[in-house]
């Protein structure tokens, strides 16, 4: 059977080759194989938005409680419906209505495993022969690895950072074609740490109606903004435009292996929202696995009884962590910061190899860094940004520092200029 | 936006229309639609493999404990590898290879949301233009409504009643052509209530061999077998053939909304499994949700601890309510069953309608069963058999017997054989 094996490695189609793109996990894991097993520090990562590690970001004793009670009241080892249990749908349907000009209602709510599968939700919906979707650049990469799966046709529009990292609306504009079914926004800002303004928001709902698109949103960081910008939904947009809202559990309670998201339809006027639609949603969320019943069935308490004072201990650590990034960068001059995160949990820095006088670019720069300090960064280009580096944040305090002061003994170490010293 | 509708809707191409498949939890709920509310009595679902609501299906203490142990433990919140945690991977590796004649590598097990998300899994691989698989019939309807979604082609063979529902090999070897990728079996069967005798098997796997084709083993309801043919899993037959392997904890632990599935390469001779095709799975896997982190970590427990008497109970239920169900019936002239069921939760039963006056087939049979008798029975149809019905069994003994009164009760209501009165 290498018949067998040969059927399904030569696809006719170039279409249905491996996707070669580059995944943050897998650049992140290669980093790891790259740590010196000789060094006895601890290796301190920032790089991914997964924080729960650390104990100043655990959950609430209210959603884990919340958990252990669905699951000993033996009443959710069941299949739920594909779409969600109706109680899940409807609290997250209210939780979303609290800050939008209308109700949603809770058929607009569709339950999935994590964001991650809301993802590929929209994208499966949207993907058709020759459509093509606009992406943030830099971006989230599952979303081109999604698209490359799911047949979908990818167009980049860059982020702006001298202008806050706002979307490059010409750009958008000069991209979109009959052929374009949507374009995606994350906000707050993953990678940049932005967080948009309504009057930025309501920029691109106009400009998506001019171009007969959809808004994606993805607000899988939603509500973690500590700066001068409210976090806005895009939602509030909905009459505008129709936008599909994807987010979870994950960020805003730190639970990102819960894999508890949504994806949800916001459409009041009914432009997006018909029946075949639906009926093809609803098929589609037949085949995949969603997330497990007796956690579906705790997200109404979860919701509803989240005590204030967790989210504001949140936002009080990542404020505080985002001011040490900015701090203590300005201690390593191969580093910049072009705007000061105010949201999500990750930062991008711009990298000046010019300043250094053995290394090429970000990716030589992170994986010696990973192997001669055990700190690992992620390179901007695996988020589409060459000689750019994305730092997560969400860190414990004491951690970062560490992580800062190892990052500029290597900076001093590389350094070609040699008046520092 | 008519035109963002407009976009999604008129697809270019048929295959990227909506299915139009025929899915089980369509039907059963438009059946549950049916039910007369002024019906006092309770309803009893024969239509879905899904006991767990029955307390004499309650899943262990031993899998409940594990799952709270690992969630209170706040070790497992955060993200797991997307192909699943290596402890868990290791755990499924050596739970299959207790019964195989090699040893399974961790490597060769990735950790699933649920059964579902590994069918998809298994069809996305094999996905390319112009690519068929074959498909038993009757069968379990996701598996065509997800290669729908996935562009694959369906062909069917058909399993054989008068022999126990056997594959019919020679359709298989007919149907197949260059183009054919796999073929799926379900063992133990859904929806026959059949076991595969080893013999049988080994003929399917060297009529694989010969056809230069994949098996796809969905063996979802593993060791459920509870008559003379032991289950022996479709990997003993991995050296003659490559076989993946879909399973979960779903049907065995009874905890089917736990959503916890593996999916595993059985190739002990690395015919199938390569760089390119784990690359590409590996990648596949980055764009799925996947399952919980927290129950993910307590698999290993859960697969090294359950007592033996827990899985003797359950046999020792389904084997009485399949005997159950298969002397009620007797009393019932318009149904017959060709096969005693001796494994799964579900049987196949033949559908006479020419005894009833005023039924037109098994969607109008059980319509109007649920209507006047609100009990819930899946039409054939929706497994691929017309004028068949088939009935879950892994029900409370009590509901059960209940629930064939009042199909004998319909039945003489609707009986056209005077001479019965």
């Amino acid at each position: 059977m290498e018949n067998g094996g040969k059927k399904l490695n030569n696809g006719s189609s170039q279409q249905f080759e491996t996707p070669t793109n580059i995944t943050i996990k897998g650049i992140l894991g290669l980093l790891m194989a790259n740590i010196d097993s000789n060094d006895e520090r601890r290796i301190i990562s920032l790089g991914m938005g997964d924080p729960s590690a650390y104990s100043c970001f655990h959950t609430t004793v209210v959603a884990e409680e919340a958990v252990v009670d669905s699951l000993r009241s033996e009443k959710f080892n069941g299949y739920s419906p594909t779409v969600g249990l109706p109680q899940t749908r409807t609290a997250i349907a209210e939780y979303l209505s609290r800050d939008l000009p209308y109700k949603l209602s809770p058929d607009d709510a569709f339950v999935t495993s994590g964001c991650t599968q809301a993802i590929d939700v929209a994208l499966s919906m949207l993907a058709r022969p020759g459509v093509n979707i606009l992406l943030p650049r830099p971006g989230f990469p599952i979303y081109e690895l999604c698209a490359a799966f799911r047949h979908l046709e990818v167009r980049h529009f860059d982020l702006l950072p001298e202008k806050g990292w706002e979307v490059d609306l010409d750009a958008v504009e000069a991209l979109a074609d009959h052929n374009t079914a949507a374009m995606v926004i994350i906000n707050p800002g993953n990678p940049c740490g932005n967080v948009y303004t309504y009057q930025h928001l309501k920029k691109i709902a106009e400009t998506a109606k001019r171009l007969k698109i959809l808004v994606i949103a993805d607000e899988v960081y939603g509500h973690l903004a500590f700066g001068a910008n409210p976090f806005v939904p895009m939602g509030v947009f909905g009459s505008v435009v129709p936008v599909l809202t994807l987010g979870s559990l994950s960020k805003r309670w730190i639970v990102p292996g819960w894999r508890l998201g949504w994806f949800v339809i916001n459409d009041p006027n009914d432009i997006f929202r018909n029946p075949k639609i639906v009926e093809r949603l609803k098929k589609y969320f037949d085949i995949l696995g969603g997330p497990s019943t007796f956690i579906q069935a705790a997200v109404p308490r979860i919701l509803q009884q989240t005590e204030g004072v967790f989210f504001t201990k949140t936002i009080n650590i990542l404020k505080q962590t985002s001011d040490i990034c900015c701090e203590r960068i300005k201690e390593i001059p191969c580093i910049s910061c072009p705007y000061k995160p105010v949201g999500s949990m990750a930062v991008m820095m711009k990298l000046n190899v010019s300043l250094l006088k053995d290394i090429s670019d970000d990716i030589d720069f992170c994986f010696k860094l990973a192997k001669e300090e055990s700190v690992i960064i992620l390179p901007g280009l695996a988020v589409g940004m060459k000689d750019w580096i994305r730092i997560t944040f969400a860190v414990e305090p004491s951690s970062l520092e560490e992580a800062f002061g190892r990052v500029k003994s290597f900076y001093h170490r590389h350094s070609n200029q040699q008046i520092e010293y």
